[in-house]
């Protein structure tokens, strides 16, 4: 019997999220569950189970109707193991996820960093669809990407590739989180924005944003929107880097399409008129031309979404 | 009866270089003519039709001999259409290159941008055999690039990926001669070293550069390593951009190998040691542990070894 679906899970720092889908990626059925992490990796990978068997029974199927799991993670991973090395806000070693689940159902498992599963999913079902080389930019906590090229997903040589987050601008820029400076991550991120916002506020600025208990980028886009000066500044500076970032992608890539996600992302025109200005300056103009720059298609299924892009793309292969 | 031989032709602002080769890139003839670019494209095509008939001759070969034609030149171009478009230093406009050559010889001719041709080159016979992911840089006049991904070269969707020597690395850096500012060619290029040292005996430093009627960037790394302070600095400054450069197509492509070449390239361990020192800083450990940064492989003959490498992957196609 020809099998003809999948499951994809996403792991995330708060939920796990599962759904078995068609090989057109029609979901059939969904299950969430908390991740609480810290209980540790393995009642973590017992929930995964529970949820990998909570959207079979309620699509009504059994593992031998299944043709593939897809999963996506935080990295860094090795995707070829199958293991978690680490991720910076989860307490995983050397995680090791894919054996224990492709054992337990029986069925092929594939792991994946989120970014590369988003880009997947944006590639199969999303804005990307019908494209060659596209690149995929989440900006949100902090700043990833996943290329597709000739028509797949490109992992580099230790699965890092796109690794764009951390891609130096200013040399003597603020300190990033990968212990490096003046990375896209540090300047041109929602973290880097409510940061700013932060300091402004700190430093005693005359600005609106003094009037919140609580500053995150959401607040920052806010008061930049209804005029504020400070604010303004703050929100034209971290696009004026994430521009440079996306003509950096383009000079290096020449990509069809730049397809930008993530939280920071949904401040829709602010962003990507910004973006497409500072690409116009600093590209080639016929590379420019010919790159379009869009947000991304899927919204908030897209983690599991691309995890069930992935199911379908790696079980071709 | 099968074709074994193919023919490379360097098209370049001074000359071009022409070698009949066979399908393991030995060469049986070679030879050189001027370009004279300023008498116009006819002549010069009429000059590459002589370079292949004397080639052949003296190989004792016919056209009925020959697999392919591969062809180098600087871009911008169409490689599709077998046109360059134009160049900053030659005075071609949409120059018809492919088809009359293919047609005169009947022979398939294919063309590429010299970077492209001296990754394609160091892939197949250079520092790059045996690699799946490798990214070229060229450092001299100005800075270019091409890579090979999953084995074959990346063109992207204009042809003109790894246009790295126009990725910023400071928004507020000099003019490029893009129009652009701050890019890599404006900060780390021959140009740039040669700039940098120009003007510090124009601003009346210091320097034993002054001892000079005319300043390249040789002078520039020969001053450095006998300890002049302007010129270590000058030196040490553009290479830190160069690691920069180096650090980011890394993050991007995460590759097994970086060759470097060029002009630039040749001054050896000051700018092999500075390059890794920066990546070793500012890229994540394991992926800069598994790249390998490395001095290109094929010497003054890249551009036409190159070429044939051209002809012979193009044909296998």
């Amino acid at each position: 019997m020809k099998k003809n679906h999948v499951i994809g899970i996403d792991l995330g720092g708060t939920k796990i999220s599962g759904a078995l889908a068609d090989m057109e990626g029609k979901v059939i059925s969904k299950h969430i569950m908390p991740t609480n992490a810290s209980e540790g990796e393995t009642k973590v990978l017992n929930r995964i189970f529970q949820v990998i068997e909570k959207v079979l029974a309620d699509a009504d199927k059994t593992a031998e109707d299944i043709k593939s799991i897809g999963i996506g993670s935080p990295g860094p991973l090795d995707a070829k193991k199958g293991i978690i090395i680490s991720t910076p806000n989860l307490p995983f070693d050397n995680f090791q996820l894919v054996n224990p689940i492709s054992q337990k159902f029986n069925i092929p498992t594939y792991l994946d960093n989120d970014a590369n599963v988003a880009a997947i999913g944006e590639h199969i079902f999303g804005a990307g669809k019908g494209t060659e080389n596209m690149v995929f930019v989440t900006v949100s906590t902090g700043v990833g990407g996943g290329a597709i090229i000739n028509g797949k997903i490109y992992r580099g040589n230790t699965c890092n590739a796109l690794e764009i987050g951390h891609t130096t601008l200013e040399k003597d820029g603020p300190r990033c989180n990968c212990g490096n400076y003046g990375c896209v991550e540090a300047l041109a991120s929602g973290t880097a924005i409510k940061n700013r916002g932060k300091e402004a506020v700190e430093r005693g600025e005359k600005t609106s944003l003094r009037s919140y208990e609580k500053i995150t980028s959401y607040e920052v886009f806010q008061e930049a929107k209804k005029g504020d000066k400070a604010a303004s500044e703050i929100i034209d500076s971290c696009l004026n880097y994430l521009g440079i970032c996306v003509a950096n992608i383009i000079a290096a890539f020449d990509p069809e399409m730049v397809i930008i996600g993530g939280g920071v992302s949904n401040a829709g025109s602010i962003v990507f008129d910004k973006v497409k200005e500072v690409v116009k300056i600093r590209c080639f103009e016929s590379m420019a031309n010919s790159c379009s720059i869009v947000p991304a298609g899927l919204g908030n299924d897209s983690g599991v979404i691309g995890a069930v892009a992935l199911a379908i793309t790696e079980s071709d292969n």
